[in-house]
């Protein structure tokens, strides 16, 4: 039994820095990387690889839309083509850093408002899963469990990767209650690792209307820039560790 | 007898229209497309190198500094370390728009004031020597003639092409003469023609001062954003097919 | 009898040129300037303010979204507070350019998707309002007949223009029709005329179902980026002459 | 016997947080608020305007280079024309959010890079003092002691004001000691009080060479993105209060 854990990082830019990298490659098995869009600059991008090569963390490209002010979590109207080529620029800039490292990019996770658009409108969740293909087929496509970018990625072939969150709600369709509802985010750390469990052993989460729903955990998500966002993972991994599950990154499908 | 003609394109921005790539698409045999940073944008990139690799025409990158105001022609003071890592990150996106459009990135041309630095300052030469060695080593490096860009990327194991231009006067020590300068530009296209002539056929050039030196011309440079680029570059490819000479991309030495 | 014709100009950036600001400036008797969100530079707004100026053309603001890599034409998702705050800021950097050219900022007029918003959202409506308000009580607001937009304006007490276009149809609700649809832009310049003379003699317009609407026109808008705009102010300008319509900028109310 | 503690603030941009505004807006008499270049955003702007209204902190704008990625501290080449353009722009932003306050601006203090360069280059202080001077002639300059720029803004008829340093040390000109030296920055802060005794008493520093020389100290600078601007400020303030110094903004002189 073995579990991936996944951390966004990389999201300084410039003089601002934002997260807490360092001590998070230490606990994840997987890094989703800002590619200079929403977050990150190529210096940026250049340092996080470096230590997450070193420490034999594997690396991912974590596009959002072209929104540095916005941090990338704000919608910004644009053609599924266009979200495409942002996704291929990104997903490409990233793997440079990666050869010069002498590393691999391993996964994609699409970012903010792009992940939640390409969870539920199947034309986007398209061409993000066709941007990763048409760059690599190889690429690992990381999106939220039971969401349409899952199904567009495997519709085109990728190998994909359930993303559950530790600290999130579920409704009954399985997917995560609205950020802006009021019980939408788990802050208690013993609901939290009950959840998980649940997660890992089970594959299933009590949903808040309190059924019991299936959500398929190929790797659990910690935010980089929030400011507790390495203790619950690392108490989270220690809790899975003592129950015998592995820490580990995601591998392709079959 | 051969020589390559390459022009600078993907140089528009969102609504921003600037050069006319298609037509200098039919001119020449390699192009150096932006790639975002000084000019171009993920979309403007998708399309160019989409119409190149329909045309057969070599692509390459053309980096610049992180100035989109400036069009990266004026300097920024940053370290080596910093244009290492800003050369890597946009080499990259560009090979994976190469890549969707199942075509390679051939080669790579710092842009502006980059290109300017690189040609006189062996740190800047070496690091964007050393970023494109290590992106991959089969890119061709393309710098001006008799310049430290050549140097250092024969040092790192780079194949490099000389890069001359018509429209430009030399020095005696065989460097374009400033472009301040009141005699840095040629704007008669006979005395382009017969530049051309003498770098294509006897690899020399007059030089400001009366002198003729050595000039190793590989490939000739037409910049994509003035307005006579097309016809300044039809006439002079016309002129030298008429000659014999074939037009065709540079290939790796040796 | 007089009417007041507009043009967006001041649209360039950094080296790249849009537009043909000079001769529009010739044609119209007010000029909204683009503030560097969606379009312009501090450089480009300077040129503009002073040729305005020394034409004794009006000058007035045309803040946009923070987007120039979408001109500020799709919507981004933000608070009614976030728009406030984008317009004083635009409004205010103008103002100051203003001043150093020793002439007085006139009138603001939001730029493409923020108008388009604000002429149906009453929040954003009345944010765009009470910036241009609270920024300075005497600037007039040009907006969209029928719009909110002019409803909010009239509601904060600020003077306010109502905006007509020669090029576009209207809907029976006194509205643009949608640029989507197939009968939204008139190409021919005899309909135009027609529709000109409709509006400023009688204020109103046929609908695209027949209908005569009620539109009040204070000033006509020509878009600066496209191709035919001078050419089309030309002529309707030139009609308007003959036909003893003064051409002069608004004023305020009472 | 007076003086001004003044601190970089506002420097913070969209998700990204930097320096401890809301505290030092508590030991400091004025604040110099970055405008959206450099750093800072329309949002951020609005906020600590407010904050420094509140608290009655004199507001003064802090422009810089157009270039977020280098927060200002590295050089862009550009002509004196631009440096003065960029500087109105970045005023009237400011001035418009202090508007929308009912509070006013005060001064000028370029930031970073501009502010180096302004300190020796005599064609750019004389720019940066002719746009303060043009946009508002009420305007104080805030510039480092024994420079250009003082000469240059009293040159075109600005009061000026002559900053200092507590934690940087002065070369035998008057001058500071380039940061790169390795006795560039005081870090002690019993040494700091020291050197702020001497200037706010006598106008004078003992410079590196060990030789007394005059600085007049009208204010105080602290960085706002220091991790212990706050604690020094603190400090220094509590012991020049201890010794019958009143903190108060600096007024226009005559």
């Amino acid at each position: 039994m073995y579990i991936n854990l996944n951390a966004d990082i990389g999201e300084s830019f410039g003089a601002y820095q934002i997260g807490d990298d360092s001590r998070l490659l230490d606990v994840v098995s997987s890094v989703n990387i800002a590619c200079g869009f929403h977050a990150g600059d190529y210096r940026v991008m250049h340092h996080v690889v470096k230590q997450a090569a070193d420490r034999g963390v594997r690396i991912g490209a974590h596009p959002g839309y072209p929104d540095l002010l916005g941090f990338g979590r704000r919608h910004i109207d644009m053609s599924a083509d266009e979200i495409y080529q942002l996704m291929v620029y990104q997903i490409g800039a990233l793997q440079a850093v990666c050869a010069v490292h002498h590393t691999t990019l391993y996964h994609v996770k699409p970012h903010g408002a792009l992940y939640n658009l390409a969870t539920k409108d199947e034309q986007v969740a398209h061409a993000v899963a066709q941007a990763i293909k048409d760059v690599d087929e190889r690429l690992l496509l990381v999106g939220l469990a039971n969401s349409s970018l899952l199904t567009a990625g495997q519709n085109v072939g990728l190998s994909v990767v359930s993303e559950v969150f530790a600290d999130r709600t579920y409704t009954k369709d399985g997917l995560l209650t609205p950020r802006g509802d009021l019980n939408a985010v788990i802050t208690d750390i013993a609901t939290m690792q009950e959840q998980v469990r649940n997660l890992v052993f089970y594959d299933c989460v009590e949903a808040t209307d309190g059924t019991v729903i299936d959500v398929k955990a190929d790797t659990i998500c910690f935010h980089g820039d929030g400011d507790q966002a390495y203790d619950y993972a690392r108490l989270i991994r220690d809790r899975l560790q003592e129950e015998g599950v592995r820490i580990q990154a995601s591998e392709p499908n079959g």
